[in-house]
């Protein structure tokens, strides 16, 4: 049984990302209750107005809605239990990045108390927070999205998914993962630029170059992969395996690590090996997953793009 | 000595790439002898008006401009040798992908024989070839770029970027290693969200939201490994760190290959060991090369951003 509320929404963790949530919210007029592991982080905030609460179970208790950005979804699972009961008829949402199956955990945890729990991601910096380039995407129960909706948008552009509460995460995964190897990507095309004597704002413009190619292979690539399309190819997984290797060698040269490269050049010989190397780089989304990929000559494997997502 | 010329321009290498030379040159009007390792490519090129040479010495000597387009210079190397003395005061214009130093080598082997050297990288695929969007690099000498840019332009935007033979090599080794490693990113997350239920088409829009983000990220990257600037980051090595794990472990779950972002993982940990952790993810510049990242608490460490340059 919880106690009645005393403020509108309860904020737990005071990261970069609780901090500018809580700003947001005491800028938007909200009433807002805080906790935080280390309670040093919240004295600024208290100052403008926060109230705080001596535990997270105290600080559930004091609102209808809680929002959670800790580290990661042990954290946050760790930080609900100790609130238990309090939990009862509370709404949680959780805007902490993890991966799915965790969020799955969260959600179980906040059901068994009693509570409602809506799982989110926040695709966007904290100093986003506030602004109309925010965005969060969410998963959970439609009636309590549409709850929340007010609330969320005081912070961010909300985007409700679907019911299935991993599903948040499992964009979130997908999307940092592309943010972060293209990144890992960017940054070591600037370091071989430069161990050739290439500085990097010169390198810079012809990056750009490549970024403005993107848009148009993107599409495409998802049309192949959506339809099992990877016959007819722009260049084929020979020649990719080709400038790969270049790639590795001119790394070496220089004594670059080139684990990246390196990963890519092992699934593109797998589909190689399994007799598909005059297909599009769009093939190896069946040579990612270990063990996965058919051989051409097979007459299941050129006919099953969807062996993936099957499982 | 070399025979008279007969053409205006050969190519040598009749793949997707070669075979789209041919076409737009045979297009804007120009005469063209072609040869190929596998002679039945150039036959749909001959019925509309490319010439045929029995061997790469007779393609070289019939015209005063060779471009060749194989799959790596070895394979150039070994056809330009067998051409020997045909090279003599003839140019030819390298469009061969490969590492700066084996476009090195192929400009001593030109230059031994007589012949000009230009090397080139075309930077986008073969269907621009002949429009506007297609962009080749080049480099070698100013006078012999001249000679030969009203024929290149007939085929794309020609950019010299100096004298040193290596140096369009350079570039392209670094763009391409930006663009595959983009591609292996946004191919595994594509894999990823599939296997979470996602399928690509409604994954794509929220990719390109992603993709265009990078704009300013990779301004504000390219401005602080120029400088060195590491310190005063958007989000700490720390948090990036923690993502990490969470994106190994959502692919682990799903049974795909994290080669990628385990890499990238084990710099970001090597940049923590050192003492970097509250650092931004630019500081991994340096510890991309092995061994080269002093540690936070050497004196020097943190005043080194040319490190890796100084090679
Ligand atoms: N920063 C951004 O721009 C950004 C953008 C999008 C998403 N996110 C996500 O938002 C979440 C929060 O990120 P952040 O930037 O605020 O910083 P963070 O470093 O990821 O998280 C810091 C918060 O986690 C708490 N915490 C860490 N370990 C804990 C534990 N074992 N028990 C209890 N609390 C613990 C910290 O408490 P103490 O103060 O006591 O250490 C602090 O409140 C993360 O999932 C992150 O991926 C952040
Ligand atoms: N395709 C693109 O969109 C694109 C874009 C930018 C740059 N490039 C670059 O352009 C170059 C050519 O690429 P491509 O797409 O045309 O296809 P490719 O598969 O890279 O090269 C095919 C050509 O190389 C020849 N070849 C291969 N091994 C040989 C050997 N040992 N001896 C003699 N010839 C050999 C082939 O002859 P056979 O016909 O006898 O096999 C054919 O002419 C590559 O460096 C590539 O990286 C291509």
């Amino acid at each position: 049984m919880s106690e009645t509320a005393r403020t509108t929404v309860t904020v737990l963790g005071l990261g970069p990302m609780g901090r500018a949530l809580v700003h947001a919210l005491l800028d938007a007029g909200e009433t807002v209750t805080v906790w935080n592991r280390t309670p040093s982080r919240a004295e600024p905030l208290l100052r403008q107005g926060a109230r705080w609460a001596a535990s997270a179970g105290e600080a559930v208790a004091s609102s209808p809605v809680t929002l959670v950005t800790v580290v990661d979804h042990d954290a946050a699972d760790a930080i609900l239990s100790t609130a238990g009961p309090a939990l009862e008829d509370r709404t949680v949402v959780g805007l902490t990045s993890d991966t799915p199956g965790r969020a799955r955990t969260t959600a179980e945890l906040i059901t068994a108390h009693g509570g409602h729990y809506l799982d989110g991601a926040i695709l966007t910096p904290a100093y986003t927070i506030g602004t109309s380039s925010a965005s969060i995407l969410l998963s959970g129960r439609e009636e309590l999205f549409t709850t929340v909706r007010p609330l969320l948008r005081k912070l961010a552009t909300p985007t409700l998914l679907g019911d299935e509460p991993g599903r948040a995460a499992a964009f979130d995964v997908a999307l940092l993962d592309l943010f972060w190897t293209t990144m890992s990507g960017y940054l070591h095309a600037m370091t071989l630029a430069r161990a050739e004597g290439i500085a990097p704002n010169e390198f810079l413009p012809f990056a750009h170059g490549i970024r403005e190619i993107l848009p148009a292979i993107f599409d495409d690539l998802a049309d192949r992969v959506e339809h099992g399309r990877h016959d007819d190819p722009t260049s084929t997984l020979d020649s990719v395996r080709s400038s790969l290797t270049h790639l590795v060698s001119a790394s070496q040269d220089r004594g670059l690590d080139s684990a990246a490269l390196d990963g890519l050049l092992r699934r593109v010989r797998d589909a190689e090996q399994a007799g598909y190397g005059q297909d599009e780089i769009s093939r190896i989304t069946d040579t990612l997953q270990h063990g996965r990929t058919a051989p051409a000559s097979s007459p299941t494997g050129r006919r099953d793009p969807t062996a993936v997502s099957s499982r």
